[in-house]
């Protein structure tokens, strides 16, 4: 059984909250249930963070050593900026995918680019709480691939 | 049973043949199948197309109005300049998954940038075949998101 | 009696059908229908030609020289990348106006620049079915301009 | 009887005198007489101003207030840079047809940007002293299109 | 009594008539007997000037020289090209305050660079009228500040 | 009585101490003094927070939500790269005002570009400690607006 | 005996026709035919193809697999932005040599950067019809030495 | 005897007044009796025109036609943006010279480029009052050059 | 003696672990003995700091006035955008040393700018652990000067 | 018979020494010897010259002046600063081509731009060796065409 | 009586003979006949240099120390990069006037640029050969300035 | 013991005599005499070499092959634009350490950037005299682990 490391970046606890036209009407409760729900269905054991604090994300990703096989993570808005917690998922060595809850290509210019998704094994963007669950299948595709490979 | 077409751009024909370190190994025909027995696991309908041609791509998706529900669509390296593409899903207002077999955010600097992304529901790149697979599940979660709401 | 050759470019067959709130309410045909009533009334030959195609309007710019006195083109999204049908105009002799339905200069940064307008005699836009009448007039102006200078 | 004003900015108080090659041969007294000619036989009711001040541009067009169905401007230089000259058009609510004799897309690339015309229903550029005979009449089709809409 | 010199910039004389989502209901009469009444009760003598004219804003900065003790300027749209103001504000040596009715930060990408701002003591904007009442506060701050300091 | 959140970003407690050619004199227990003296003034219920940590900033934005009716905040140098802090601003939905010291938009390139203004109500730059009173003013004033608006 | 494909992009059928000045004066048929003599002195088995579509150029190049040593391109303006005629190149493996009739380096600022030249072994540029030839030559030189090292 | 017609931009009315530093110790009146001696002796006939409006700038210029020979202008401020100087300079075709007191080149970078200088026979930036003589010398020179040339 | 405070950014913690062709294969452990056996044999009181967060890092800085003669900061992914970290060691007055592992000139180009530096005395980058040793004697040459100069 | 003046410039001297997976095997000497071999079966009477330095390449093309008809050079680093080298060349109005040992377009991105290249009559590049003799036979034909021509 | 260095940059021993539209058609022999006059005239003792080489005229400007009391420089293309000769000037501390032939301001892009005009005292360009003239007078003016300073 | 051969760039003689405020009070010879002595003491054989003159500085590093261990190099200005020396240091594979004497990231912006720091094994900047020895130091410590790797 495969350990998966999911990670809420600055703000997703406000989600349900405000702003539903940008990020829906789930609670962060309620999608952290919709991933529990589908890791088991999937045979993933889940492990799921959420912080504010750039370094607080940092050093749950570095925790992860050891014991998680990959790591589903929305940045948030670190996505835009933060070379440190791209330096730390470079720096664990354990694949990641990025995920977002809206499509962030469609939003403002400065949302395009991510610093973090060019060492994660792919990004996965716009399809509300299910990038989440599309994030676990991926992470499990990564995973078999890499010890297929 | 939602009807879903799945387009493959320019080049991806070629897929299985060369440079399998930045694409993989599998063939599209081998793509194909995985895409087709996916979406029949899923109750998924899928009509497959391929070609080198924008205009022939333009066509294809604006002939998809009327019988299809979405489109999974890989647009090669049109991704990165055919506006006209863009215009096309955004013309026909069929919900539109774009898939990348490699990540594209790690790639050369013009590959990050997507003209097509900002009319499609969201976004996925790096998983090798699996991209399209997890398009596939995208596409049924949009369908399902615009039929409930 | 002038000979124009309308040349549509990609997407505008959808005209009417979808996003009226950006082009308008009339379909393709019935914009057809107002060029050819205003050429008939202006003593104009028209000749209309639309195409997905990039390569396929080059064609069709290529086969007017010999036949054609003026070319009206709305290049839709190829106006911003399609140096190749921009020397094709250019490599033709033909004068050529380029029209849009909606003003480009009010939308997207992206739909700003027109690589194909330095090669024209003259851009319209923003003015609906309009802009083709206007550059049908403006057409008719440039050859006349040329016969007499 | 539709009544339209035409604003000419600066410089233009010269044309026929000096570089023919770029402007044409008419004097501006000239194209007066042109646009007179076209607006009596389109049945618009015209008015005509020229200034080679920004500010007293832009009392003219805060003085059309009223009485004035729409705008046909040649910003001349301040195309380019006169902010003020566009919050002016944006304030008064005024259609604003934007016309250039030159065609703009093919001189200085300075001079392919419009700051204005956004603000404005549509641009004609390119077609000498006939660019405010078709900006004429696409004033009179934008009045019509929102009269009927 | 220190002495105030308040410019309002171009197109501010059409303020409350229209775009009132953008600069709100109240017109330039009703603001500046607000600016009356605020300057009366705290002490300052205040002196209102608008154009819409760069040139006569520069002579009014220039004619202030030796009787007022600091400038409260709106510079509207010459916010973001007068480097002409600018000059006269640095020029004069008077403490100015640049004041915005909008939040020009939260506007297209031009508008959020001041060339003015630079050369004045600093900036006030998006509080609609009130942003000159918190002007005139500023100016006496920044005049009891100089004199103090 | 209306309840004012006051926030200090980085490096604010070494108000007094380091730089007064930049900040001023005056040490942050000072300022903190003459903000609580005058929000007593102004009839405002004022709760004052510094951090050196963007995480804490976020977590002390989101513990305001059903408590505080507006926000000043002196974000320091995360004005100029915190989308995570925009982000929270944007998501509690209190109305912000930003505020600074000093006059950014006189300083370093990269000082004058606020990422967290375009989300805030306002900016107020360049007045030293009395920026924060002319915050607390503004705040009252948008507050006032939203209730009556 | 080595098999080279000889590719031309769009509008080069125009050659000779127009624009001598950028091109020069030999049409199309006869650069062909002087190609096919160097061939045939050179002891080259050549294999001409032109075409104004980007897809079949495409097309072109990947059915080259199996049966081409090397390929010859010009291909007109799509050097500038054909990301999918680049992928095609390096999709085939085939070596590839860029050329140009006219010195791009030396026209607008555009026609400096090719999107292709990066996959091939190399590029001429500026030498009319010869460099076609000098294509040839350095196509065998690329060939040889590959099957040498 | 040639005629000069000497240009003075915004503000240049206050120097000698105020930022000796970076402008002089001389007023205008200063520098205008060293130029007229220095015309006088130099056998020039000179005219001399300040003013703080960019268009009565425009009109002096234009009104030079027929009676001047050569204008030397310190543009200001408007130097850097003002287009329609620009305009009005290449439109009367009267030879030019642009004088600067400063060293533009050595002060803000958003005053090293002149958009006027680009349609003067010259530019003579950096030597205080002397700047103007030396430009009246420059301008003696290019009328000599052309009646000779 | 002097006191040296050394500061580990984010991710110097995993040194040794991963990535060992970037960072080499010292651990942080080993690394901080080196830096103790060198600041001993210097006659240096050196204190070591870690830390993966950007307000930890501030307070760490912020803490060392009054007691620390130099710093020498080694920020990690920091170094390219923590304005705040600038802001500290500017605030705090301490002279520093930015020292790096990895050449950060020779890596990605946003790498290569640091906007920590401008606020050291200066740089050290590419030596490996080595680096830190010679920001030490560094630190020290800095606080002899300042002492002399 | 034609004289033809060969110019390697910075560190070409170093060829074949390191660096071969960029430059190739090939020492300058044994270049030469196959530049000089190739020169004597084409009929062309060539001349080497080599230097590390701007200023004695710029003496040498100055003085190839009345006795040579066409330079070949490669001006290696020089190619992508030295505007002295280009104006050397547009001075003398020798035909001249410029040649590259490796694909530079394929390289550094600062390597793409040549400065040089839009005063030659053409730019060779990535062949090796065969660089220079394509380029010799380049330069033969550019004579020919203008002895011609 | 002052002491002045001229000195002419690479190309310009080509004077006369080549590119006369863009130089003139005096040799540098002439000029330098004419700058010997109009200094003997004027009371200055001049001395001439000239080379092709950056490191000749670097040392050429540090020999000039303790002897000479102004430099006269046209850095021809090295205007436009050599900081080393911006340095040289900038090390020495003697006044210098940077001078062009032509209109550096009219011609390409990245001739409008200097680097070295920041470091002198201004900047004379456009005139011919008079620009030297101009430049010894400016230089005569400089120098009086700083002695009467 | 290993040989290490110092190379100072342009401007470097005029150390000491000349802007101290920026590069301090020590002659080159009084830092060559710093340089020597710290090399015996650190059982250094050092040879050492200035130019203004990019061209010997390049000689000198070619030179260095087959004699020398390590280069320390102070490029002066050469450091922004000599891809020529870059190439020199890349070509003789001899490690080099990049020295300045000021912190050139403190400096303008065009000194931010080395184009030859990417082929150094590191930077040292900022320290004064003290940049040399540390970079003998470090130039130590990189032989030394190349000898070891």
């Amino acid at each position: 059984m495969i350990k998966v490391l999911v990670v809420h970046g600055p703000n997703l606890n406000l989600l349900g909250v405000r702003e539903p036209e940008k990020y829906g009407l789930l609670t962060l409760v309620e999608i952290n249930d919709l991933i529990r729900s589908h890791a088991a269905e999937s045979g993933v054991d889940v492990k799921i963070f959420q912080s504010n604090s750039e370094g607080a994300i940092i050093d749950a990703i570095q925790d992860a050593r050891g014991s998680i096989d990959a790591i589903v993570i929305n940045p948030g808005a670190y996505t835009h900026y933060s070379i440190a917690i791209r330096d730390a998922i470079a720096g664990v060595g354990i694949p990641a995918v990025e995920v977002h809850l809206s499509n962030v290509h469609a939003r403002e210019e400065f949302r395009h680019k991510s610093v973090i998704a060019p060492v994660c094994a792919g990004q996965i963007a716009g399809f509300g709480a299910a990038s989440y669950l599309l994030g676990l299948d991926a992470a499990r595709s990564v995973v078999a691939a890499r010890t297929e490979g």
